[in-house]
């Protein structure tokens, strides 16, 4: 075992858009776990835009990562050295390992993994992403048969969850995504009905022209993990007693928001067409992670749920490749092969 | 029976805030009722901040008033001639009368009242704006007891009904209202824990620290019928899990809106503390109207809920008291006598 292991820190807080010089590599001596603990070798690390906002100082439903700190991750590795009960040298785990190639975490924080799961897959279409389209979409889409769904980021892992679910329950889905490459997987891969090239509409009203005509009956949900000219666009289209599961605002996390005061205009669609807005955050879920396995696991394993990965190769590429992410560079999930 | 009557009608549409000149009183000849209806002389006709939407263009939940049209209300009055089953002369009725002296409705649209009920009681704290902050704090609002309430116009007739009903289920109430003599009869009449006078705050900042003071466990609850600085001010006091049942935005409906763009504010406050921001409109409700006399009509007739109505005098009167409320000049809830 090599008596050092590498990991990202913050080195500063980001002014705007996190840059790379956000970032450090540090090399530091090897932990060594404690009683109840063990020591991991990562495998995989998750890229996630929630990240972003642990990097401001802002108080928000977790702690800001601190200076120096390591940067927050869900990972997966193998024990390579244990001091807790039920946990052997060779168990492959998953956990929040940070970005990092070894991590020392407490027996109650990790969970034992399956040597027939694609380890990546835990990450993803069956990890916090897919898990979060999954309980949002039941407890505040509340889908029904026949109604529009509309969702942004669609080729990504919460966004392509949503709209399959959705799409096998009889809704019309329509993506919304960057590029034209990502529309053809949207409609081929993901089976959505109809798919939008948000970067071919240069503002909210040519977007809104276009979703008009994508979801000819109005939008019943729209999937919120994206904000700006979306949002702005989707709006004035929603049905009467529509629902909006708010889980993200990507467009919004760099700190460009635009110049007219949207608040209004968004207050006057929630009231006049009685909408429901239900911010949620995952974390507060995972009582319902079981089930969401028992239903989604055996869908993923049929091929009956689609699920792609971008993985980049190496933990010092892991800062570019959430740079890239958080411009919508990704295709599918984004992981980091350490 | 005079052969002509009265009415105020939409002369244009409002430019920013309604003016004087945006209404006409026009004086017709007296309709005649056909089978099935009857005609009403009005006695009291009630004024609400939701006309105001009326009088735009803009699609709403409800047909804008045409130009020329008479300005939509609900009103209190005596059959003086009836062409209907189960309606007889001198019966006393409530319907959707308009602004005008007269009016000639159909039965399935008017409801008898009790001799014994206050008549301009019917319009506000057993009517619509009374059974407004009943349905909506119980389907949206979910109070706990312990809970902190923040309300906007609080003497109003929905804000002092919030309140009432809070404080009895052992939530803090908060009062927002403008002016010292308000805040003195949010807490002596009405009850509430703490009043704060929002025109003695010249921003959303100065109102914040105020309500903070005033409710120093933070928000639960936030009864939206404001907009503006209120909402700016609150959003960061709210608590997780906080419900913001929404109503009205009165703040907004000059067209002011502010410059700063605060709706990814909004949405970051919804996201990361978790919040239920739900739309509703009462008309979408009657069907608990009956649930809502049986708990609040006897409660309003042994004093427990209290109540106050504004009485501006004379039909040709009602264009300025109109624009007074939504100035926030009046206190209780504003009625017009005819």
């Amino acid at each position: 075992m090599s008596d050092t292991y590498r990991r990202i820190a913050l080195a500063r807080r980001p002014q705007g858009a996190a840059v790379l010089e956000d970032f450090s590599l540090e090399t530091d001596p090897m932990p060594t776990p404690q009683d109840g603990e063990v020591l991991v070798a990562v495998e995989w690390m998750s890229l996630d835009p929630y990240m972003r906002g642990r990097m401001d100082d802002a108080k928000s439903y977790a702690e800001p990562v601190e200076i120096g700190g390591t940067m927050t991750a869900q990972g997966v590795g193998r024990v390579i050295a244990s001091k807790a009960e039920g946990f052997a040298e060779g168990d492959r785990v998953t956990g929040m390992t940070g970005w990092a190639e070894h991590a020392v975490l407490k027996a109650g924080e990790i969970r034992k993994l399956d040597e027939g799961t694609p380890p990546s897959a835990v990450l993803g279409v069956l990890g916090m992403p897919g898990f979060t389209g999954w309980r949002g979409l039941h407890e505040y889409g509340r889908p029904k048969k026949g109604e529009t769904l509309v969702v942004g980021a669609a080729t990504g892992p919460v966004g392509s969850m949503v709209g399959q679910l959705a799409k096998s329950m009889g809704l019309r889905t329509v993506a919304v995504a960057g590029g034209a490459e990502k529309c053809r997987i949207a409609t081929e891969t993901f089976g959505f009905d109809a798919a939008i090239d948000h970067r071919a509409h240069g503002d909210a009203k040519s977007l809104r022209a276009a979703l008009s005509e994508a979801a000819p009956d109005g939008v019943d949900i729209y999937w919120e993990n994206v904000g700006g000219n979306l949002l702005e666009a989707v709006l004035p289209l929603m049905n009467t007693h529509g629902r909006i599961p708010l889980c993200g605002a990507v467009a919004w996390y760099s700190g460009e928001v635009g110049e007219a005061n949207l608040l209004p205009m968004a207050w006057r669609s929630i009231l006049t067409k009685r909408l429901s807005v239900d911010g949620f955050i995952i974390f507060d879920h995972w009582d319902h992670y079981p089930a969401f396995l028992k239903d989604v696991g055996p869908r993923v394993g049929q091929g009956e749920i689609a699920y792609l990965e971008d993985v980049a190769e190496g933990l010092e590429n892991a800062p570019e490749a959430f740079l890239n992410m958080l411009k919508g560079g990704n295709t599918g999930k984004q992981v980091v092969k350490i």
